[in-house]
């Protein structure tokens, strides 16, 4: 999984029948700590997360799993909402 | 899912039988705000999209689902147009 | 779906037994109109593309889709010969 | 598989209820011997790896059966502890 | 697939079950003609390829048909030993 800041929100009315109710979130994937990457990243969100919060994303095919949906035609969910990271990192 | 905004329409005869009738829209995905990722990439659309439009897309085996035809041999698929994106970033 | 130009061909005797008779063709990727990576991909086809030919390539899962046999151990597959590329592009 | 190696630890309590239980792992992937990307990335681990251990990970659809749970939504998972790595280069 | 150069080999005594028994050789993937990625890509062979081969490597779902073992947690493997690679390169 990789980790995301979630940095607003998306809308868009013509969408896939599937998609319907879905809630979709815009993050920020991390590069590093304190760096984030410059791409816009979807993820749908069944966990209830806000902007500002830091979040574990799955990828590809498992996100369908986070919704609970095989068939909905996503490839990317928010599957928590980080609390704390404890990096023990010597370099 | 990852943005990308509709920059033309690709044909080719000579292929799967499986993709007849599907239509082919030519992307750029969005690289941040303003820029977009010089490659072009190539989804399918079964939502409506055309030429200028923000559109949704997914990547990989969520997008057979995306065309509700889970033997077709793609893997980009349009699954929105996007009407707005708001994003709170203040770095 | 990513655009590639068909740049040669690849022989391997020794090979999975699911792989026999496929025919795989070594590609360029499309960076940009006019750039391609320097990575040489190999694909299956089994469409009849030859070199110099644009052609339509798919990725992951999908390509076991393309050549009509989910167990053969492929991850990219030709799925269709670019006859054109219309692209409006105002930057 | 790709080599990372055990950096730190991630804790959410609001997540996913399919991962709940799974032990979630921070690391640092090698880019080469003695160099390592910048990223942080998160696997799920029931092999018992500890902060410091070199590991092999598995990425996609894959980590599902190395947690033994195809529902559990994780796109990344340690497969073994690396003991030792042999490579003959000479460039 | 890619293209890769079988550079070493890679133990791992504490590792997933259903990789017992499967034979992990350390590649480093082609970039272009004559030059290597640094990263070190771990895949599984039952081909028989060795130090020095130039391999076809798959990623993802279909390494895992590649071992002929569907629930086997690996995203990489060798699918064939490359005799010859024959490319009309012109620019």
């Amino acid at each position: 999984m990789d980790i995301g800041r979630v940095v607003g929100s998306i809308w868009a009315t013509k969408k896939d029948d599937n998609m319907n109710g879905q809630k979709l979130l815009v993050l920020k994937m991390l590069l590093e700590r304190g760096k984030e990457k410059p791409e816009l990243v979807v993820a749908a969100d069944i966990i209830g997360a806000g902007v500002g919060d830091l979040v574990l994303v799955v990828r590809g095919g498992a996100a369908r799993y986070a919704v609970h949906n095989p068939n909905c035609p996503i490839d990317a969910a928010i599957v928590g909402i980080v609390d704390s990271i404890e990096v023990e990192d010597n370099d």
